[in-house]
C-alpha cells in the first residue's frame, strides 16, 4: 500500500463497510438495541467469534455502544452510536437499489446457495 | 442456512456488496470503462486473481459488461451495465456519510495500517 496516496474518505468508508457481516450488523441494529445472541440470529450465518471481532471493531470506531446491564445474570446489549445511526442512508440506498434490481439479487441468492452446497 | 427464511432483497444485496473489493470496483467504474490493469490500479491492493473472480461474478450478475476489443494485441475493457450504474446512489450515500464522519474513517485508516504493519 502507498502511504503517500491521497486521503480519500469514501475509500476508507468502503474499507470499513466491506468487512463481511458489518452491513448486516448495522442493518439489524437500526431497528433498535439487541443482545449478542439476538444480534447473531438477526445477522444469520455469522459465527460468534467473528461477530465478536466485528462488534469490537465497530465499537472502537465509535459506530456502536456496548452496555453491560448489571443484573443476574449480567446482560450485554449493543446499540448504534449516532454515527452508526447515520448509516441508515447507506442501507436505504442499498434497499432502494435492491428493490429496483430484484432479478440481480435473486441470481445472487442462487449463487450463494450453490456455493454453500459445493462447500 | 435456512432456505425457508423470508426472501429479503436488501439482505441479498448486502451479500453481493460486502464481497471484498466489490464496492471499490463499482466506484472505480462509475467514472467510465477501464482495462483490467487500470482497474487493478484504481482499486488498489487487490491481487489480480481475486480481481478476476470479482469481475466474473459481477458480469454473471449483470452488473458489468466485458468487451474484448479486436486489435493487436487484443484488449479487454470493463464497463458498468445499467444496474451497476444505479449503484451510484449507494456510493454517493457512503461518500456523504464518510465526509460527515471523517474522524471515524480516519481511525479506520490507522487500524488498517497497523494491521498491515503487523501482518
Amino acid at each position: 500500500m502507498d502511504a503517500e496516496r491521497d486521503y480519500c474518505p469514501v475509500h476508507e468508508a468502503i474499507q470499513v463497510l466491506q468487512e463481511k457481516w458489518t452491513m448486516h450488523i448495522v442493518r439489524a441494529l437500526l431497528d433498535g438495541p439487541l443482545g449478542f445472541n439476538e444480534l447473531g440470529r438477526a445477522v444469520g450465518g455469522c459465527n460468534p467469534a467473528t461477530l465478536k471481532v466485528r462488534l469490537d471493531h465497530l465499537e472502537d470506531l465509535g459506530l456502536l455502544q456496548r452496555t453491560v446491564h448489571s443484573q443476574m445474570p449480567p446482560r450485554t446489549s449493543y446499540e448504534l452510536a449516532p454515527a452508526g445511526v447515520d448509516l441508515q442512508r447507506v442501507i436505504d440506498a442499498i434497499d432502494a437499489w435492491a428493490r429496483e434490481h430484484l432479478d440481480i439479487v435473486a441470481i445472487a441468492e442462487v449463487d450463494e446457495e450453490s456455493s454453500a452446497a459445493v462447500g
